[in-house]
């Protein structure tokens, strides 16, 4: 931590910041500059910097160690890879997940499954909880619902990812899902994420709606701190003040976590746009931009969807994309699905 | 719901739409303005507008229920007073709730509720389980915590209100507390919400980092939906681009709840703001504004606090602050803590 | 400015960052912490911290000086307090200017002035060339609008402010308008701060809807640059993803920008929410706050308004609140519009 | 217009609302719903929706034309395409735009321009008159940079667009540059967009940093009421609660404005994310979402820059990229710079 103490500052007042930093335990240097004097403490606990910054005299007070550690690309310099089913995320590969926002009924999830598992898709998305924001609207099927999703990825060869709302539901989801996802809703909800570091599979985070990058990395951290390193980051758009998309997909979300973390980042084009039409172009560009996967809402029949049909892509639509993608991926060093892709 | 087609939308391109609303259990009636064709539609049950504003010829499609009712003006014209340990807020009342970020030992509380208590301050608050960005930072004393609040309390006949993060702990906090507070990164924590709708305690819901003035009518509808109707709602500050404060703390909140909901509205300046000496003029702000209550960080000795003592108040500095709020109230038609106020 | 090096980097790189600074004019000292070593930057010109931070090694550079002077607190400790037709800003005054939006015609403006000037106020406002979102509405009367207001103020004994759009607008502006206006959407256009700069008449600067406190401190920078210290900052919402009001008024501007400026700020209750009826809790809560001003759109009859009748009051309503603001203003230590006010 | 009363409105109420629509010049008609009477207006003109919302028994008003005429798809249905010096923008073409941030010498200049010019860039940035933050920052050579960048362009057959910052410059800039650009602080500087409907050359306009798509297509509206019809959009960024980066790119402009707009979107990944290391990625990711062009900053030597070296690309990596945008652009249905591209 440095205290820049301001342009005119008294000894005295110098001395008081001095004596307050080594209360809490800190070693302290101090540097004389031409305008400003600055003081380094090292070696304390926590400090909060606005408690220095309230003492007279002090212009700034700046914390020079990241709060995540195993979660930091200096920590750990090689890209960690994440593979199920697989398909692998992270590195030189780009992992795609799709399914429809919500499981409905056996019919939709059967449908929806074998038509994405003839293009070649190898995970299946689909929430049985889910987040709404009215106590009246559809809550998902619950258990039922990850039963169906269970029986018909086994019938396809695919493995499953879906949406865990809290603590006591983590067993259930240890017996029917390869891959667990927190919502944005959920991404500082501590003690759960605490609680997934204790298991063995890999979790998705999802950013926040108002969530900054630091902010995901440390909810990787919390996680990563219980013992369990298999975190996959996913951005899915925040919110700002545009409104004509439900979102604002911030794609530099991949350059930024790949320079800071190790970890894999994946794109939610569906949440982060809200709108179908606007899904493939969002695809796309993850993908040119690096991203380590996709997570793509697909649906048999997208009009009679219960939930976010507005955003889910037809079959069709999807297999245009996939194709697209793959000819995408190894312009910049990529594999879509660690298949062997076009070499252009 | 209504449907807009554009300037020129053709006629089969209405019909379409007519029949797809129809599918969807609703009834319609169409209306052909000068410009544009509105196509009314009732009585059918959900249906996501982004559905429609997908089909061609299309303009816009327009709500026109709210999706909160029980937490409605409509629903309810007269003001909620909710009443705690002689305590009101709501209608012409204004609480304030007073005590420290966190409750870190018997002596801090002890010390803390004395001084408050002597200043008139009927509810104590405290953190026992403290939601942290890092993993690393000291989470609160847990159970531990809420028996010390509770003991310190009961001697100076004060009420207790904490932060509650999960469901397993509700049964702990109704042995504690008598106001339960959800945080903000809580507030769509929609599992525990609803388990908050079977107690029968206050619950204060704090307004999330991103949510808008409508979702956080949602949570408490959330609430409210199971049955417990003594809901308090908390502005805290939003994030936005301005980053010299913590964060942008919305006190148009007031005018606007009170306009949309007959629910009591709280401010928190310690967290709005973040610092110290921005809390009492934001607090004499509030109450201004016509708040029905506060929730303000105070703390016996801030420089030793564990958490957020660079947000707390002296106690001297709190008292000075009472006094004032209860010179202002009077102006806006309001009474601090129930009690006789100054006449001006 | 402060580099700070990552934790391990190696003296290569160091001695790289150092060879980078000095080649840019700078002196450099280094002071090597237990976890990072620290290069501190003096003496030299402009540099773009990005530069640094680019280099191999480095983790954080931190800018040191502010980029604003002769506004800084630290330059002139004392408040700056304007003076017009009697009215002060600043220290321990509050002046209330209003009028309507739009100056319409001679009788809009003679019969609000007569009813604001027999309540008291002494400064008239109302806009002649208005920035309009859609060139199809109406633009303002021009010179024409300047020689009403003029007229009108003249009549009833009023100071005039209105907002210049343009550089060569100024000197037309000095021939009517006591205090220039700088509106939201111009307070980057560096070009006509900096003409405002070599007038000597008071310019109040209205913060930009995405504008940092930083940012207006730089834009009076501009002026004062040039010689004019009179300015007044004015707060008048920000955007931010909420939408039920027109913008986010952040009243917190005040403490913040008294501790980092000795210019006076006011608020703008008006365009800051956008609806009547918010304007009132608002302005009361931004002198609870310690204000130094306000400036109120009132229009004699909103209902006809040409432009913002949704968020002008009607003059009794006004009246009731001016009335108000003069009760809590002694509260806070301040005197509204400079005059005996009632002692509480 | 759609005026939707509250459930339970009252006869009064309604004939209220629809006598205050009819004064105003409207036709209305009134259709009763099942839960809310909804009145339509048509045939007036002006009208603040919130003079109406502020009526009693009024829930909502709804405006159903859009505020942009010419810059509408409905307007023209198909794009816009412009041609400069052989380079197409918009359409099938994706047009590529190079430079660096400020024309400094002659020598930087020739350099740059000789080095883009070898790689097959046909259109040369730099800006002579900078828009700074800081009064005391350097702010550009002026007309002396314009002749140099016109003069370096015609060395290498190249055309040249520069940031025009007020109306008195327009005469100069015609003179010298073949695409005036008007910066993000400018968006709505309304009387510099009137001007600019008067030339004949085509002008980019950048998004404001906190500009909605709307605001930017009235933006467009403006100039184009006067005549000109070259208007060319440009998103670089807009400003969010997140601050590892410069700004936030939004590069879901790309499908959004081509749906609402004829006219050709760009993009500026330089200021969109303000680090050398982010601009080729969101490069590759602007083309593959389809993009009309880009505006990238490119300077022969970034580390001797004045401004914004940071930002800046070596020429190398330039030619890298531009490299990896002719074969993504096929995937995509587009062609860079006009030429014959690599099929894959």
């Amino acid at each position: 931590m440095l205290v820049i103490m301001r342009h005119g500052a008294s000894d005295e007042q110098i001395q008081t910041v001095i004596s307050f930093i080594k209360k809490k335990g800190f070693d302290t240097h101090v540097s004389h500059g031409e305008l400003h004097t600055v003081i380094g403490a090292v070696g304390g606990k926590v400090i909060d910097p606005r408690d220095i910054e309230l003492l007279d005299g002090v212009k700034e007070v700046i914390k020079i160690t990241s709060s995540y550690k195993l979660a930091s690309r200096i920590f750990q310099p090689q890209d960690t890879v994440i593979e199920v089913n697989g398909v692998k995320f992270g590195g030189e590969y780009c992992g795609v997940i799709a399914g429809p926002c919500t499981i409905e009924s056996l019919e939709q999830m059967e449908e929806t499954a074998k038509q994405l598992s003839q293009k070649g898709v190898k995970i299946l998305r689909g929430g049985a909880f889910k987040p709404r924001t009215s106590p009246y609207a559809f809550q998902g099927l619950g258990e039922e619902g990850l039963k169906i999703i269970r029986d018909v990825a086994d019938k396809y060869g695919m493995a499953v990812t879906s949406e865990v709302m809290e603590i006591s539901q983590i067993p259930m989801f240890m017996k029917y899902v390869d891959i667990l996802q927190v919502g944005a809703r959920n991404m500082q909800n501590f003690n759960l994420l605490r609680e997934l570091g204790y298991i063995n599979k890999p979790v998705i985070i999802k950013r926040g709606l108002s969530a900054t990058f630091e902010e995901l990395l440390m909810a990787a951290e919390y996680v990563m701190s219980g013992g369990n390193r298999q975190i996959i980051l996913c951005e899915r758009g925040i919110r700002t003040f545009e409104k004509t998309t439900r979102n604002t997909l911030d794609l530099c979300a991949i350059p930024v976590i790949k320079k800071l973390s190790h970890l894999p980042i994946i794109i939610d084009p569906s949440h982060g746009t809200g709108l179908r039409d606007k899904v493939a172009p969002m695809s796309r560009a993850a993908v040119a931009a690096g991203c380590d996967g996709l997570i793509i809402e697909v649906h048999y029949d997208p009009d009679t969807a219960l939930c976010d049909g507005a955003q889910s892509l037809y079959p069709d639509q999807f297999g245009e994309l996939y194709s697209d993608l793959k000819k995408i991926a190894p312009i910049v060093g990529k594999k879509i699905d660690n298949e062997q892709t076009v070499e252009v």
